[in-house]
C-alpha cells in the first residue's frame, strides 16, 4: 500500500446539533446518529469505511461537550473498536475552522509528521471500494505536501453545495514538492489542481458548473500533514493560529482556561479560511454515492420513491399524492392530495413542511426551546448503554416508562428523593436490590421501591428484560437521581 | 305560543357514520358527538336548541345499532332529560326517507297527529332565539298540512349545498288548507311557496343563484304533521311505503323480519324522494348561523382564523403557513410553509390532505378497515359512563391503561380468563374487590388480580380516581371480559 510510513488518523468532525433535521434528529441524537440509509448510523458508516486503513487507536472524533457522552454509547455497538476511539471535546461550536485546528494541535504531540482525514460524521458514500482507492491516493499525495481534498462528480445543477474548480493536472508539471510517488504519477488524470472554491451557487451559474465540466461538488473531506495544515493556518488565520499556541501549552483541555481561548477562536470554516486562500491544494475527482443530507428535502435523493416520485415509510397511507416523503412512525399517518411536501412523524412530535420552505425548521426548534420544551432535546425513547427507556406518559405527579435492558446489564445503585417507583416485569426476569434485599421478580410480577431507599435493577437473564415502571411523587423529573456506582462513567 | 294542541316530537337524525371527520371522528364517535364549536358536542347542543318546545319525553333519536349505547353514554351530561330520551334504532343506513318513515311510522302509533321536526343531528346553529321563533312559526304552518322547511339565506355562492327556490309568499293567495292562523297572517313574508330544489351546484350556478336571489340553502330540517309526511311518502314512494306497513305491524322491531324488511327499503332520501314532488312544501328563509360542517374543511367557516387565513389549534407551532387548518392535540405539531392544507392529529393518527382532496379522506377509512386496524373505530381515549380509558401502550403480552372513574363511579363485577391486571393508583382511592374481599387502595399503592379471579374496581370518594392497569397475558383484548353486573346494562 506504501502507506505505512506515517501514522494516518482520522478525525470525524461530530458536532452538529441535528436542527435541520428534526423532529428525527434531537439534540442528544442528531442526524449522525440516524440511520437513513444502508446498514448503520452516518457516523458508525463513516466509522467502518475507514478501517481498511486507519486504526481505531487512530480515529479521533471532534464533538461537544454535550454530544460526547451520547455518542460514546452510540458507538458501543462497534464492539472492541468502541472504546480504542479517541475524543476532542470542543467546549463551544466554533465551526470547521477552529475544530481542525484543535484536532491539528492534539494530533500534532503525539505525532508531528502524522496525516489527518478530516471527515464529517454525517455523509454518505455508498461506493466503499472506490471511496478508499481515491482515499489512498490522497493520502499519497497529502504526505507530499498539498492539502487534498475529493470533488465530486456533479449529477446535476445543485445549489445547494459548493463547488470546486480544478485546473492543471498535478503531473504535468515541475512537482514544487519533488518528485512524485509512482502511484500519484499513475494516477495523473486523477489529481488536479485546485482553481478556486464556490460558495453555494444560483442555478444558472450551477447550470455553467455543469456545462463546463472540471467543477465538482465539495465534499467537505480533507486529507493533510498535520505539519502542513499547522503551516497554513498560521499563514491564512494568523489569529488563530495564536490562540491555537497558547491551547497548545494547555495540559487540561477541561479547564476554564481551555474554554475561554477556545471560544476566542476566529468562527470561520476551514473552507474559507484556508482552504480558498492556500495554493498547495489538490483536488481529486470522486463519484462514490457522495451525498450530504443539508436537510430533510435532500431524503428524496437517496431513498427509493414509488412512481410518483414519493417517499413512503412507517404506517403510511397515501392518497394521490406527488413527490413527497412522508415517514411515518407506528402511529397511523395519512396523506391526501400533497406536493411538494415533507411529512416526518415521530412519537412526540410531527413536521410538516413545504419542500421549499423546510430550511425554516430551525424556527421551530428555536419556539420548542423558547418554550422550554424537551421535544427538540430527545426522544421518546432514548438509547442507553444498557438499553433504552421510553416514556409512555408523565401526568401530575406521576410519569410511566417502558424500560429495556440488555441481557445482563444493570442500571447503577440510585436512589431518588421525589418519587417512589412501581416496577411491573412484562417480558423476561428483573433482579432487583432494594435497601439490603436481592430478590428476582419474574414476568407478571411487580415490586415497589419505596422514596429515599436505595435500590438496583438487573437483567440476570439471557433475554431481553422489559418493565413498565410507574413514578410517583410530588417530582418526576430525570435530575432526581444520585448514583453510587455505575458501570457507564455517570457517578 | 299555539303550540299546545298537538304533540310536537323532534326526530333527531343521528346514524352519521363519522367518517368524513376522521381522525378527529372515529365509528363510535362521529361528528355529531364532537364539540367543534360552542360550548356542548353538536349533538347535544341540537338536543338543547329544542328544550323550549319539546319536552325530552318527545325527543326521539333515530340512529343505528352499533351507535346507539354510546350515544346513550355521550348523552349522559344532559342529566336526568337523558333518560327521558327515546331511541329508534336502524338496523342499517338506509338513507334518510327510509328513517323519517320509520320515524313517522312509530310515531303515528303514539299519537297520529302529532307534529314532527326532523333535524340531523351534526349542524351548528349559532343564533338559537331566531331559530326558536322560525321554528314555531314552521310547527304552526305544519300544523295546517304542509311540508315545511328552512332555507338558509345564502353567504356565498357555496357549492357544497343543496338549494331550494322560493315562489310565491304563503298568504298571497287563497289558502287550499282554510284560513291561515294569525300569526302565519303576520309573518306573510316569512313563508314560501318551495318553487324547485336543486342538488349542489356548480359555482357559476351557485353564483346566479345568489344573484337571483330567491335561493336558499337546503337546512335538511323539515317540520310536518305524521299523518302528512306519511300521506306524502304513500304517493310519491309507493314501495317504500308498503314495506312501511309491513314494518308498522311488528310488535317487536329487535328481530330478524324487522332487519329484513327495513334493509329491503328503497335508499333515498327524503329531500329526494318526497321533497322535490310535493306540491305543498313551503320554504322558511332563515339567517340563524346554520351550517352543515360537510369535511374538515368546512372547519374553516366556523372557527376563527389568523390575519393569514389559519385555524391553529392545540398545541402547533405554525410557520409562514396560509389558508390551512391546523387541529393539533398535546403532541407538537408543526407545519411550515403550507397552502390550502388541513392537517389533524391525535393521539393515535394523523391526517394530512390537501383542502381541494379533502373528501378522499373515506379512502383511508377503507383503507384501515381492510388492514383490520382500529384507528377508525375507537379514539385512544375512550369515554364511558363511568369515566374513561386510554390505551397507553399495547404490546406482545401487554397493555397499559389509564383509567379515570368519576366520584362514586364503578366498573361492573367482572373476570378475565386470559390476564391478569396490576393496578397503581395515581391519584384518589380505589375499592376494589378480588374475590371474596374487599379493600381500598390508596394513591401511590398497588394491588394485583389474578387471571381468572373476579373482581370489581370503585371509586368510593368525592375527587375522580386515576390508576393506572397493566395488563399481562396471553390474549389482552377487550373481548376478554365476562360480566356479572353492570351499572350501565351491559351484562
Amino acid at each position: 500500500m506504501g502507506l505505512g510510513a506515517k501514522m494516518i488518523c482520522a478525525v470525524i468532525l461530530a458536532g452538529g446539533k441535528g436542527t435541520r433535521f428534526w423532529p428525527l434528529s434531537r439534540e442528544n441524537c442528531p442526524k449522525q446518529m440516524l440511520n437513513i440509509v444502508g446498514e448503520d448510523t452516518l457516523l458508525r458508516q463513516t466509522i467502518k469505511r475507514l478501517h481498511k486503513f486507519i486504526s481505531s487507536d487512530n480515529v479521533w472524533i471532534i464533538t461537544t461537550d454535550i454530544l460526547a457522552q451520547d455518542i460514546r454509547f452510540h458507538l458501543k455497538p462497534l464492539g472492541a473498536d468502541a472504546d480504542r476511539i479517541r475524543f476532542i471535546i470542543e467546549p463551544s461550536g466554533r465551526n470547521t475552522a477552529p475544530a481542525v485546528a484543535l484536532a491539528a494541535i492534539t494530533l500534532s504531540k503525539l505525532a508531528s509528521d502524522s496525516v489527518m482525514v478530516v471527515m464529517p460524521s454525517d455523509h454518505i458514500i455508498t461506493d466503499t471500494k472506490q471511496f478508499q482507492n481515491k482515499l489512498r491516493l490522497a493520502i499519497e499525495a497529502a504526505e507530499e505536501g498539498y492539502l487534498v481534498t475529493f470533488g465530486i462528480v456533479p449529477a446535476r445543477p445543485e445549489t445547494a453545495y459548493g463547488y470546486i474548480r480544478s485546473g492543471k493536472p498535478l503531473a504535468k508539471e515541475p512537482l514544487a514538492k519533488g518528485p512524485p510517488s509512482a502511484s500519484v504519477k499513475n494516477s495523473c488524470n486523477e489529481i488536479f489542481h485546485a482553481e478556486g472554491f464556490f460558495e453555494k451557487p444560483d442555478l444558472k451559474t450551477a447550470e455553467t458548473f455543469l456545462r463546463q465540466g472540471n467543477h465538482y461538488w465539495n465534499s467537505g473531506i480533507f486529507v493533510w500533514k498535520t505539519s502542513k495544515i499547522l503551516e497554513e493556518i498560521k499563514r491564512y488565520l494568523p489569529s488563530l493560529y495564536r490562540g491555537l499556541q497558547k491551547i497548545g501549552k494547555l495540559n487540561d483541555l477541561r479547564n476554564e482556561t481551555f474554554k475561554e481561548l477556545y471560544s476566542s477562536l476566529e468562527s470561520i470554516s476551514i473552507d474559507h479560511g484556508v482552504m480558498e486562500k492556500s495554493r498547495d491544494v489538490l483536488v481529486i475527482p470522486a463519484d462514490f454515492g457522495w451525498c450530504d443530507l443539508g436537510n430533510l428535502t435532500a431524503l428524496g435523493d437517496v431513498l427509493e420513491r414509488d412512481e410518483r416520485g414519493n417517499i413512503l415509510q412507517g404506517n403510511a397511507i397515501d392518497i394521490g399524492s406527488e413527490n413527497c416523503t412522508v415517514i411515518a412512525c407506528d402511529r397511523v399517518l395519512a396523506t391526501i392530495g400533497l406536493k411538494d411536501t415533507v411529512v416526518i412523524d415521530t412519537a412526540d412530535a410531527t413536521l410538516v413542511s413545504s419542500k421549499e420552505m423546510v430550511h425554516e425548521v430551525r424556527k421551530v426548534v428555536e419556539t420548542l426551546k423558547r418554550n422550554n420544551r424537551e421535544e427538540h432535546l430527545v426522544h421518546r425513547t432514548v438509547e442507553r448503554p444498557w438499553g433504552s427507556y421510553t416514556v409512555l406518559e408523565k401526568g401530575d405527579r406521576y410519569k410511566i416508562k417502558r424500560i429495556v435492558l440488555h441481557p445482563k446489564a444493570r442500571l447503577s445503585l440510585q436512589v431518588h428523593q421525589h418519587r417512589s417507583e412501581h416496577w411491573v416485569v412484562v417480558s423476561g426476569t428483573a433482579r432487583v436490590t432494594r435497601g439490603e434485599e436481592v430478590f428476582d421478580v419474574q414476568s407478571n410480577e411487580s415490586t415497589f421501591i419505596p422514596l429515599a431507599s436505595k435500590h438496583r435493577l438487573e437483567n440476570p437473564g439471557l433475554l431481553p428484560l422489559q418493565i413498565i415502571e410507574i413514578q410517583s411523587g410530588d417530582y418526576v423529573e430525570e435530575d432526581d437521581i444520585e448514583r453510587f456506582d455505575d458501570a457507564y462513567g455517570r457517578t
